[in-house]
């Protein structure tokens, strides 16, 4: 029988550019673009997520979490109307702030009394000099679409807001670089790149919502790791305020530069509590002619990590993504999401896995090749390859949904670890095991590409017991195999407690001495990243 | 007949997988792997360049340069008796000391009297502690390859050579990560990593003498970069032994590792200013099943533009390689060297085409069209192709001579520079006209896909008249431009002076604040990168 689908893939390949292993439904979501929700959730939170419209609006996380407020200077009438003055009155914001001080899953919730909307880095300077010398705390902000609490105040910080910086300044279609605003959300900076032929190398869910200069505070990964790395090789220059007002010009249009300390990577990945991000630089590539999603489906975590060498192998410079999805966190979310149509159903393991190349016929040689050398083998059973934009679209719509199909009717206790491949799964059986009939679901899915395992506990309503069971066992694993506890979303506000498990007393001393040394009074993104 | 050239083309195509627009030459070098003289050469100085075994020996650098010897304490007996304690007497070496006291152009000249091996990196921390704490300067040494007297003492300090830290660790070739220690030489690293199905990425002409951890100390560029981005994307982790003997343990095996301030980054091209890496992880890609080389002539520097593009549109994901050489760069080359054979000659200007890919066949589908369409459109006019891995190392081997062939029989005035592609190769045009017939030869090569341009001015020796035509006109030039000054050498000892002009006094300002951070006593590599 698998020789049979096999056959039939190879018919169907000489026959045209879509490869179907069995025929997929026609219905379903359509349109030309991925989704754009912020579904790459996979936080660490021992308290609910409460994602969605209809979730109520939390306590103010200074009660929930014990939070001492620190030693800042509280806003007066006076600094008010400096920040007015600054910016006009119809930047400087004092009420309907909600959505100011609110995180994306409404887990942190800060009490603000203002937000600035600089329009220039030189607006953004003023304040932060004007913060540091009166020591009021700020928060910048960008999308807001962090997982992490790090983007809302805690207290009372001033939110310091990039949306207005927001301009591509300009794209260069020979070198690929373009230079771009902070502000700018990260799907119009995408749509001004593909004009001209060429693609932003970094994708997530909340492209339509999200800021570039978030992205790079946070070295935010997504699915496009495998294939264009992580930000610290695609940013080429940055430009930061730092907490005194100063500057800093680290811009940079060229892939070599070796002039002195290469200190725009600190401001990539520190989550604005070192300097705000107010314009960077970054190498694209050329978009792909051709496109192809595969979801295929396994029967063992052994036959998943031969399939993914085999993709490294196989298609090699063409794979773009690398998606791993188990069986129980698929089935919760086509339970939940009636319009999603899985193409197969019934294994234990599936896979999406992307390619992006330059000929469509080439890469069409090279998927039919993999998918028929996998089956011969029997490590892949069964699934779908398309190359049409509206199919491929549906898939993706599969993988994205997963997240919030965990979260949407059940308490979710989150995790975003990086885990050494040969021990990328266990964790989720050993987890099995570990919480018994008190969980409802327990499951894995992520970017297996990059190693970066999303589990999930779920049960009806948060659980002590469960809690116990789970915390701090998955950190104290993570540990022990010298995993990441934050693979991709940050440290932020909820997981600053648990630095220490991915990171020695050395490292985490210097990055204390670093925050000392950049902003001596503490005012950039307090209660964030470090304890 | 351009038209009957690409028919050939075409028709040589579907024959076979080697292609020849002209037919070549048989005789030249021989061999299966790649040169390995460091050829990469394109440094800043306005002393003769002394390189190959018979130049003699300098004058010690102090005296030359008129260096003021920083405040540190001096070598006694004492301090020597405690490294032979620590080391054994076979690795605190006392005589013979001249290789580590002079750079591989025989430029600079230190005078140390003592030259240690640790083999742990405990030892390292051990040596570094009691220096810090003596006040005793330190100069970290790899391979000794860089070209801006980086890695050689400029007084009297103690050389502390990584030499015996010489282990590749573990190679994973499920993930592609390597954890190799600093001193291991990257063409051993690059030979484990072959062993199982992968490469290092990152290639240049030192590659049998340079240490990996001198490459990552100073963010070594090649000519892999325009595929593999830089080393702040390759290295997933570093361990870096601090001025006060600290370990700071930045290992990770992962992509995807969101836990803290990326401070690794400060060790990448810091040039062992601000600590001495002792170990390192890096992400390896699969070895290519197919390399590919074209070598071709071109009209004009529009053309080469255009086929630029052409070679990113067309070739895409496979491109590994896009060097440039103009006609006069390239002929100092075949006059000094008999036995290199160009298959083309008569052009203002050649490139280098590198393409690997999983897919031969693919491949050469793919160069056979970007160099049709580009002889179709007048753009390229003649050229070989090739996949026979002789035959690419003797197309190599033409890019990889021409630095020598400058540097051999006259002085020359040599930059490293980056532009921005549209004025890449003005400069040099520019320069002609400003030297006039007081050089003998003014020419560009170099690495168009990174926009790295190596400007060399060569005269019979050195000249008064033209320095003052082309210092400080070529930095200003590259200022005014926004370029980088120095693109993949570093700063070291000889470019300190020329900061400023691709950094501001802000971030200059930074630099040093940093330094004084990790290294107080300012004990590790001084007279280098700050002035």
């Amino acid at each position: 029988m698998r020789f049979q689908q096999l056959l039939q893939v190879r018919r169907l390949a000489s026959a045209g550019a879509t490869t179907l292993m069995r025929p997929r439904p026609t219905t379903g979501t359509t349109g030309t673009t991925r989704p754009t929700t912020n579904t790459t959730a996979g936080i660490t939170t021992t308290v609910r997520t409460m994602a969605g419209s209809g979730a109520p609006i939390p306590e103010l996380t200074q009660i929930t979490d014990n939070v001492q407020r620190g030693n800042y200077a509280t806003l007066t009438d006076k600094d008010v109307a400096f920040f007015e003055n600054l910016l006009g009155k119809n930047f400087a914001l004092t009420e309907d702030l909600e959505g100011y001080n609110i995180c994306f899953l409404k887990r942190i919730r800060g009490n603000s009394k203002l937000v600035l909307k600089p329009g220039t880095t030189a607006e953004v300077s003023a304040i932060l000099k004007y913060c540091n010398e009166r020591k009021l705390a700020v928060v910048p902000q960008g999308g807001n679409t962090g997982l992490v609490g790090g983007s809302v105040p805690i207290c009372d910080e001033i939110v310091l807001s990039l949306a207005r910086l927001n301009k591509v300044l300009s794209v260069d279609e020979v070198t690929g670089i373009a230079v771009v605003e902070a502000g700018c959300i990260l799907e119009n900076f995408d749509q001004k790149a593909r004009d001209v032929g060429l693609t932003v190398p970094l994708d997530l869910g909340a492209k339509a919502s999200c800021h570039i200069g978030g992205n790079v505070s946070t070295n935010a990964g997504g699915v496009r790791v495998v294939r264009y790395g992580n930000l610290h090789g695609s940013v080429l220059g940055v430009e930061a305020v730092l907490a005194n007002g100063q500057v800093l010009d680290l811009m940079s249009n060229f892939k070599k530069d070796n002039t002195g300390y290469h200190m725009k990577h600190l401001f990539i990945g520190s989550e604005g509590t070192l300097g705000v991000v107010t314009k960077l630089s970054m190498l694209c590539p050329h978009s792909s002619k051709a496109v192809n999603v595969a979801f295929i489906g396994l029967n063992s975590f052994d036959d998943v990590l031969k399939t993914f060498v085999s993709a490294k192998r196989n298609l090699g410079e063409i794979l773009s993504s690398c998606e791993l999805i188990d069986e129980r966190a698929l089935n919760t979310a086509l339970e939940q999401f009636k319009f999603l149509n899985s193409p197969i159903s019934g294994y234990p393991f599936y896979m999406l896995i992307e390619t992006s190349g330059s000929n469509g016929d080439h890469d069409e040689d090279k998927i039919n090749q993999f998918i028929g050398s996998g089956m011969e083998r029997g490590e892949i059973q069964d699934g779908t390859v398309t190359g049409d934009p509206g199919k491929v679209q549906e898939i993706w719509k599969i993988r994205e949904m997963v997240p919030l199909g965990l979260i949407e009717k059940s308490f979710c206790f989150k995790y975003d670890i990086s885990l050494p491949l040969r021990d990328f799964y266990n964790i989720v059986d050993v987890m099995r095991e570990r919480c018994g009939p008190h969980a409802t679901v327990v499951c894995g899915y992520g970017h297996l590409g990059d190693s970066n395992l999303h589990l999930n506990v779920s049960c009806n309503e948060f659980n002590d017991e469960i809690y116990k069971r789970v915390e701090p066992f998955v950190y104290e694993y993570t540990s022990k195999l010298k995993g990441s506890i934050s693979a991709e979303h940050g440290i932020g506000f909820l997981k600053k407690d648990y630095l220490h498990y991915s990171k020695d007393p050395v490292a985490i001393g210097w990055m204390r001495d670093m925050k000392k040394l950049l902003d001596p009074n503490g005012i950039l993104n307090p209660y964030k990243v470090l304890n």
